[in-house]
C-alpha cells in the first residue's frame, strides 16, 4: 500500500517533547523528534546510518541529537558532526533525513514528502485548542486497524446511536432515519464535510447531558475531513429553531496517522465552551470520548479489519449505503492524491535525469 | 489448502444457543449461528456485507439478526430487509449466504458446501447423548494445529499407552505389541472402523477403574471416521470372554472441524451406561476426558505441528507404520473426496456457462 | 539465509545433560542431545521420522532414545531398532541423522555439516574454564535478533562507553577517540583479533573495580573472533606500564549459535584469576555480565533488527566506520566460507553422479 507523503500529519501533542524525544514510525517510517537547544523542533530519520539504532533512545546535546548505541552525534540538517572513535573521520553517508515539522496550537506536525510542497498555511486550524474560551483535554490511542477505517468509522456517523448508545451517540428513537438530517458537501474538491443535524432532540448523548442538561435542543454533529486523514468534528447542542452559534459547542479533533497499513496512531482532542473551569467536567469529558473510542469503537474497526483479510475496501465490493458517501468520497480523493504524487514524482524524476 | 465443503461439520452444542448467537469460523470462513422466534436455527455468514462487521456481535430479534455496527438487519435467508438509515435504501448487493443447519442430539450441524447436496441423513448418529440409560458430558476445546493432525492421533490409539498412562491409556505391559488385536475396516469405500481389543487386560485405564474397578476385563476402543472429520469412539469393559455388551460402555465422539489451516476446533462428549445418577463420576469422567486431551494430546500435537513447519504431511515422507493404517487411509479418502467436489464444481460451472 | 554447516557450533553446557536431554533448533534443525549408559553424548535430529514428535521430550533408555507419541526407540546412530506395535515391522525409512558432538571443557560442542571436515582440534581452547587457578560462572540467553548482528557488538567494543557504562564498559572521557588503542589483525586469512588498550585508564569499569580496586592501570580488552561465530574476549587491569600478564585476568566466551535467522543462542561465560575462592565475587560476576547483556546489549540489538527489516545489512549501505573493521571483516569472511561450502557440495554432488 502506497501512503500519501505529501501532506501534514500529526506527530504528537508538544507537551510530550517536555519530557524528551518523540520516538514513532509514520508511513513505515521511523522518525525522531527532539527539541534544540532554541526549543525548535527537529524531526530526522529515526534509525542510525551507522548500525540502524534507534535514535529516539539517544541524548540531546545542545542542537544535536547522540546515537545510544556507539555515540555518533548528528545535527538538525541529519548530518553525522562528531565520530568520537579513533581519528573521528566521518564517512560521507553518515547522515540521515531531516523533515519539515511545525508545532501549532499544542500539536507537533511533520511533512514526510517533497519538502519543497510543505506549505504550513495547510496545517489544521484548531485554534480552540489554546483559545481560553474553551477547556479541553487531549489523548493518544494505537488502533490496530488500517488508519482508512478508522476515517470511515468518523465519517459515517450513523453508527453512533447503534454502538455508542452509553457515550456519545443520540437516543435510536429520534437520531435515525429521516430525523436526522444529513448535509454532505466539499470545498477545493478536496475537503469534505459531513454535517448532521437532529432537530429537537428529545434525548441529549450521555456526553452532552451535564453540560446541556436533560431537555431538548438541537443536535448538530459536523464533521470536516481533509486529506490524508485529519478530521475536525463540531458537536452543538442550541434551543429549538436558535442559531447553531447559541448553546454548547464541544469541538473535537480526531488526527490519524499510519503507523503502517495494519496500525494507526490517533491523536484526539475534546473541548468545551461552558463551565470551563470546572475541572472535573474537563476529566469526564476525556473519560467520555475515551471510553467511546477504546471500549466502542475501537474493538469494532479492529473485529473489521480482521473478518476483511485486507486493506482494500472495495476489492470486498462492500454494499454501499447513501450514508457513506463522505467516506467513500474521502477514499476517493485519497487515492487520486496519491497516485498524482506518484506521477508527478515520476515525471519529476524524468526530468531531473532528461 | 483445500477444505471438504460438501460435508457436515458440528457447529457447537444447542446449548451455546441459549446465551445468544455462537461466532466461529470454519474452513476460514466466518459464521454467526442464532435461533429466531420459532426456535428455528440460522447460519449465516459472519460479517456485514457493508463495511464486514461481526454479525455474531448483533442482536436477534424476532426472526432477524441487526448488525451492531450501522443496524442493518438481516433475515434467515441473509437478505437485508431494513437499512435504518436516510429513506432506507437497501442496495442490492446486502445481502449475505445462509447455510442449511439442523440440531440433532444436542449438537448443531453446518453445511458449508453445495445445498442440494446436505443430506441431513449423513449427520452423525448418536444418540446416547440423548438417551436416558446413559449419562454423558460435552467440552469445547481450540488446537493451534491442522485438524489431519488431530485425526491422526484418533485414529492410532497405540499412543495411548505412552501419552496416556495416567488418564485413558492402558499399562504398557499388556497393550501394546501382539496384546493388542486391531481389526481395521472400511464401510461404503469412506467410513473407517479401527477396532482395539486387549483379552483380559490385568489393569483397566485409570480412566476406567472407576466405573469399572480394578479387576481383569476384555477391554475394547471401537473407532469409526466419517469424513471429513467426525470420529466416534466406543470404549468398553466386559468380563472375559463375555460379549461386548456386557459391562461398561463408554461411548465417545470427537468433532474436528478445521478454523483455518492451523486452528482446529474440537468439540468432545462421553458418556457411560453405569452410575449415571452419580454427578461426582461424569464431573470426573468430564475432567479425565480434557486432562488427556489438553494437557497430553493438543501439547504433543502442537509440537508435531511446529515441528512439521508444513500441513502437507505426506510431502514429508513419514515412516509410516503398520498400525498408521486407518489415519492414513482417512487422509486419502478426504483426498479423493476434496478433489472429486473441485471437479464436479468445475463441472457444474462449465455447464452453466455452456 | 544460508548459515556455515561446516563449523562446530556451542549447543550447550556440559550440566545441563545431568538433568535429561537438550532439544534446540541450530541453523533451522530441531536437535536432540542425550547421553548414553557410557556417558557418551549423542546428537540425533530432534523430530520423530514417524510423525514428526519431538525426541527431546522422549525418554532416554539404556544407550537409546524412546519417542514420547508412539514409544519408537532410536539408537546412538539414528536408527529406529524397537517398534513396540503389532508385529513391530520397523520400515526402511524410519531413521534420522545422526551428527558429530563432543564436550570439552564444560561445553558441548556439534557439528551440523559434512561428517567428514569434522575436526576436533579446530573447537575453542577455553582451558580456563576448567582451570583450577580460575574461578567461572557460566550462562545462556536468547535473543531475537540475527547471530551476525550480536558477533557486530561484540567485534566492535567502542560501544562499551555509551551502553555499558554502568557494567562493563570505561568512563567515556578516558576510554574513547584516541586514548583508546586499537590493534586489528587477522591469524590464518579466517581468525580475527581486535585488541583495545587504555594506557593508564584512571578509573577502571564497574565490573572490573571489586577485582582491581578503584585505582589507575592498563586496560585490555582482546577479541577473538572464529568462524562461524565463536568470541573469545580477554579483559585485563595491570600495572601502568607492566606486561599484561600481571594483574587481573577476566577471560570470557560468547559462543553464538543461529536458531532461525532472527533468533540467535548465546551461551557465555566468564572467568577470574583472582579472589576465586569468594563465592560472592563469582556470583556478582555472572550478574555483571547478564545485566551487561540482558539490560543494555540485547535491547539495542533487538531495535536495530526491528529497524534494518532484514538481516542483510550490507543491502542497507551502512555508513562504516573506521571502527567497524573486525566486523565487516568477520561478515566477509563467513559470506566466504558459506559460499565455500555451497560450491564444494555441488561439486562433490556433480562427481557422485557423474
Amino acid at each position: 500500500m502506497s501512503y500519501l507523503a505529501n501532506s501534514w500529519y500529526c506527530a504528537g501533542w508538544s507537551s510530550e517533547l517536555d519530557s524528551g524525544t518523540i520516538g514513532r514510525t509514520f508511513l513505515a517510517r521511523p522518525i525522531v523528534i527532539y527539541r534544540d537547544s532554541h526549543h525548535e523542533t527537529v524531526a530526522l530519520d529515526g534509525r542510525c546510518p551507522h548500525r540502524f539504532a534507534p535514535l529516539a533512545k539517544g541524548v540531546v546535546k545542545g542542537d544535536t541529537l547522540m546515537c545510544p548505541y556507539h555515540g555518533l552525534v548528528f545535527d538538525r540538517s541529519g548530518a553525522c558532526v562528531h565520530n568520537p572513535h579513533g581519528d573521528g573521520h566521518i564517512p560521507p553517508n553518515a547522515k540521515v533525513r531531516s523533515y519539515p515539522v511545525v508545532e501549532k496550537n499544542g500539536a507537533i506536525w511533520i511533512w514526510l514528502g517533497d519538502p519543497d510542497e510543505a506549505d504550513i498555511q495547510q496545517i489544521s486550524e484548531t485554534s480552540w485548542l489554546t483559545d481560553k474560551a474553551y477547556a479541553s483535554v487531549t489523548g493518544y490511542l494505537k488502533v490496530h486497524a488500517n488508519y482508512q477505517l478508522v476515517s470511515d468509522n468518523l465519517l459515517d456517523l450513523t453508527h453512533a446511536p447503534f454502538l455508542h448508545a452509553n457515550t456519545v451517540g443520540g437516543d435510536p428513537e429520534d437520531s435515525i432515519g429521516q430525523q436526522m438530517e444529513i448535509d454532505f458537501h466539499m470545498d477545493d474538491g478536496n475537503v469534505i464535510h459531513s454535517d448532521y443535524l437532529v432537530r429537537n432532540m428529545r434525548r441529549p448523548t450521555p456526553q452532552m447531558r451535564p453540560l446541556w442538561g436533560d431537555r431538548p435542543g438541537d443536535f448538530r454533529a459536523e464533521m470536516t475531513w481533509r486529506p490524508a486523514s485529519v478530521q475536525e468534528l463540531d458537536i452543538r447542542m442550541s434551543p429549538p429553531g436558535a442559531p447553531k452559534t447559541e448553546g454548547v459547542h464541544v469541538p473535537s479533533l480526531d488526527y490519524l496517522v499510519p503507523e503502517n497499513d495494519l496500525v494507526t496512531h490517533y491523536f484526539f482532542a475534546v473541548g468545551r465552551n461552558v463551565a470551563i473551569e470546572d475541572d472535573e467536567q474537563t476529566e469526564m469529558m476525556g473519560r467520555f470520548a475515551r471510553m467511546a473510542f477504546e471500549q466502542e469503537d475501537e474493538p469494532m474497526i479492529r473485529d473489521c479489519q480482521d473478518l476483511m483479510g485486507t486493506t482494500d475496501l472495495f476489492s470486498l465490493q462492500p454494499a454501499i449505503l447513501k450514508t457513506d458517501i463522505a467516506s467513500i468520497q474521502a477514499r476517493r480523493i485519497l487515492n487520486k492524491l496519491i497516485k498524482q504524487s506518484s506521477r508527478n514524482a515520476k515525471a519529476g524524476a524524468a526530468m531531473e535525469s532528461a
